[in-house]
């Protein structure tokens, strides 16, 4: 049987582009940053505040997994200034335990990717995911973080807002982002997060792992970010999210909800200042910013590692079991919470370079 | 103030590639097909069907605005058979009833592109929309008409699941999808269309329109289409749902559903065949498709037009109201169901030649 | 043996962006201009004109088959005026004489691409040459046209500059590009026109061809356009220019001369006001204009099909003898003049809407 | 005035795709290269000699200035083998000596990028041209040494064919190329040879530079690469050859010879095997290659740095002068020979993988 030979798209946007590379356990992974524009003053502390978001070990909650996720940035930053070239950069794999993984070389690990990896290429490296690992997203938290401070006065607040049956259920205006991270859990309302931890702690004690969504608000948009055919301004958003690991939907505005409502109560009537008095919209109309907040969800699935065995088979079809053990995240949604927001700085930005082509 | 000068994002796809052009009020709307394989014989008359799918005025429960969806297709095929070349298309516009709109052209129709339009780019087609229109969908049913012939073995059924608080409850395995188009609902299961056609004709009744779902099944995919990173197969399905105009959400899989499921529940136990015990999965692990049955489900808010009467705005910020007149759709669900088959029929034939790229 | 299914490379640019299809002898050729920027007040004679000048049967000199180019836009322009909206535009076969090319059906013409394309792709259109056509570049003037109203300050002016050994010896700044349109070979120049014109009749008179250059210059072009890695301007430019049937080779600048040069003689000494006392340079330093003059120099080979007999093979290997026979340009630069300006044109609107993404 | 923001065009190829990033007095320059198949065994030794082959200080007759150029793989490769996955690699700058330099930074030296970059970006990294830097080009053999081993039955020679007025009249059927590197020129003829490396040494102790030619023959190249419109495969190759630093023309087959011939003598006949008798095409019929000898050439002006007080201007418009001192080459082209082959690989391993694409 031919085999496919090579993974395309490790490339996102247009103008304001992220390139990576990298694999859990290879020497480093990292990425070039195309399209930033020259003079933004670059943060470094504020870039390195953001890995640390997305890094495990970080709670009691998370995996106690170790990764040094230190950014090095290699070109397009002279005197702490972008000069407009690519900004080249790399995280070294300082922690690569490849013997932890041994054990599932020849066997398929029940809803993760080995076994489409081993029939689509025909080789997989078993070590740790190949280009499948979250440690990929480490590599999107840096273009994100970057993206964030050229969109300064966008302001793009995540939260979890449901683990397993637990919700938050207070609207995002009533609460307070500036919460977030005084958190385990990082869900800005503080008895919810009491409720979504001690569920985390009691299903980590079962060794298994729970699902979740994450709450995405943008503010500050200007009206105008977005195309109106392919690359709608949902659109994009929506791939972003459904890139990270673990993602089975997405919904802005109203949502699914929206499906469930008539016309006359789901229209947006203007105000005179060209807001509206509703926001079912989501802040987008025709796949185009209009100035209003732009929210979504992002819905996650629960972790596939648990620490329970399961039945399933090896490379040559015989069934085989799989011993739950090592250290994984009982539930993503946390560490997802910078994910979410890289993503969605990253199609801010190709949008906002993209809508800057102007007359003289 | 700057506006932006031009729209970019009018091109779906790597290898097999659709660009589109056209506005529902000019002289035509058309395209071109790129990567069609050499050799293929094309079946003018599937194409012209899915067209008639599409078109308004086909039932009592749609618009009765009339277009002729006609494409006339210019090269890239000799003698009924594709040459590899591209397949440039064309449907001319033969029923721009542009006085129709005149009343819209200064003022804002809540939750339309109008507001937006007008931002960005500093003028706006108030005809019909401009590149906003859903005619533009036309070309899109065109692109995946041909992909659908390239993708014979692929099996591409979408249906409506949902109208307002109506759902479809069966799963989809107990469905006959033959029976989709027996009736004007689109809905396979004769019972529920029933209630759905009700529901929509009280809607039209009382000058309202209703949300709705569509579900998407994508069967005898071939193991491996689908690329690790970026391109997810799953991110592209949803960038190109979100891209289909009203289109609020997607879900592949156990969905929304999944987040609040915990992994021992979630995981699909694989059998010694390789096939997997349960589908939570919904095809595809890792971005790849695993040989299951694809499926998902795209979230439709209310057609934004209603016959009654609104408060909005002028292009001076005055307060203004809106007449609701004119023939328009009260659901657009089922005039959707073609779009999103064509939509995915794209995407799974962009990934089918991407890992067509062999090792001789 | 596998054979390769499609063909790639069907579009041109990145922001200003063409994409084509149309073989010569199905029902239309076209394509779709994007990104071309909104409040254009479009010239359509213009348009017409320069289709007029690349149109066959024009002149004594050129051939005598007859082409009918008139353009139809089909979307992208309202009352006149771009709206931002992809322009797709057709141009229809309307002289497709079939029986004219039956001959060459299993029969390998000489220097043409009739056996590379059989080989590549397994199958060919031997009416007409399929994508291989000159008549391709009717595209390419309608979107060169269209690039050039874009760009009205920048003046495109490409001549013939020799034909066989015939050499327009003065420098470009003593001529007088208005007399280019003056006579049949498009030599700005009288005297070197008319002995031109004599060579190339008593070619034709031997059933032979010849090949020649064309120079162009381009002038008033703003400080900056050009991207310094690999979208050096010259290197689309030469890009561009070798996409030209029958191109063989391209130099700007000192070109190959300033191969045999020094440094201490080449380099362009700067004046105070910035410009440059020589333009050794060719008006371009790092792949990106400094606000000379630019021009570049292209090589035409002889066109390939001769009125005289020929050896050949045909599919079979067997040898075969090919008549010469039927209607063609004894030397192809005049009617290449018009090309040359065009992808120029698009190249150069492509740089300068990418140069115009800048900070608010 | 208002200035761009941002450098695009740092991606080179389709499927086979080299991005890069990357100033000589950063910390390190690099890449990724994507698209190489799974499977290749990678032969470092040759990668590192062809970065050898490019180094600065090799011999007598180039820039005396270090760099070390050892290539870091840091992804993609493992035990060897490549996966199929991102290669991304890096070349740490060890030889920074940004005080020679810092005469440089008000002041515009002629025929350089300085004045270009000031104009179009604001800023300039005065210490070693950014990314003009020809050390950039060290990316581009290691992309290229890279796809060469993809390729590994194709041969790519490049050699030097001129220097000033010095020219290897041999046609290169009668060359060894197994003596290119035999000497410091790197033109396979011995006594050519050491006429230009007398001429170069000559040149240096006058302070000055000289401009030459490299010519490039590509052997063993399968029919079938190449796309037929835009991406014709000589197109491409000029493109690639003119994004080489101080190349100023690129002609393939007859060149601009072949502009001077009638067809008669130019056309290619046929022999029974598929092979034609003469190669005035240069292996390429219709943008495709056609199994024959691929040869082109390509034109370096002079190096513009000389060791002569020479007259400009600086910022502020005011006369200047610049003062010739520090370390370059008298004359590019031999450092260039595995520049233009690495670049030659990037552009035929990416055709090669677009004629991948098969029926299965």
């Amino acid at each position: 049987m031919l085999k496919s030979i090579f993974m395309a798209g490790n490339t996102f946007g247009t103008l304001f582009r992220l390139s990576t590379f990298g694999e859990s356990h290879g020497e480093a992974i990292g990425g070039i940053i195309e399209g930033c524009p020259a003079g933004l003053t670059i943060d470094y502390a504020a870039i390195q505040a953001e890995m640390q978001r997305r890094k495990p070990g970080q709670s009691k909650i998370v995996t106690q997994r170790k990764e040094e996720d230190e950014v090095q940035f290699l070109s397009g930053i002279f005197e702490g200034v972008t000069t407009g070239s690519p900004i080249g950069f790399q995280i070294i794999n300082t922690n690569q335990k490849s013997k932890d993984y041994s054990h599932n070389k020849d066997i398929y690990r029940p809803s993760h990717a080995d076994f489409t990896y081993d029939k689509k290429y025909g080789l997989r490296d078993y070590r740790g995911g190949g280009r499948s690992s979250a440690r990929e997203t480490a590599n999107w938290v840096v273009g994100g973080a970057v993206a964030k401070q050229l969109l300064k006065d966008i302001k793009i607040n995540a939260f979890v807002s449901s683990v397993g049956d637990l919700f938050l259920e207070k609207p995002y205006q009533e609460l307070d982002f500036s919460k977030t991270e005084t958190n385990d859990v990082r869900c800005p309302d503080e008895t919810t997060a009491k409720k979504m931890e001690t569920l985390i702690k009691q299903i980590r004690k079962e060794g298994d792992t729970v699902g979740g969504t994450i709450t995405c608000v943008i503010q500050n948009v200007p009206v105008g970010l977005g195309e109106p055919v392919f690359d709608k301004l949902h659109a994009r958003l929506g791939q972003a999210m459904l890139s990270i690991n673990a993602v089975k939907g997405f919904e802005y505005g109203s949502g699914f909800c929206g499906a469930r409502m008539k016309g006359s109560e789901h229209n947006d009537i203007f105000q005179e200042d060209g807001m509206t008095k509703t926001n079912l919209s989501g802040g987008i109309q025709g796949g185009i910013s209009n100035g209003m907040d732009i929210y979504f969800r992002v819905a996650f699935k629960p972790v596939a590692t648990i620490m329970q065995n399961q039945q399933t088979i090896d490379k040559e079809g015989n069934a085989s079991e799989i011993q739950g053990k090592g250290r994984h995240d009982p539930c993503v949604v946390p560490r997802a919470v910078p994910i979410v927001e890289a993503m969605a700085a990253l199609v801010l930005a190709d949008f906002y370079l993209l809508d800057k082509v102007v007359k003289s």
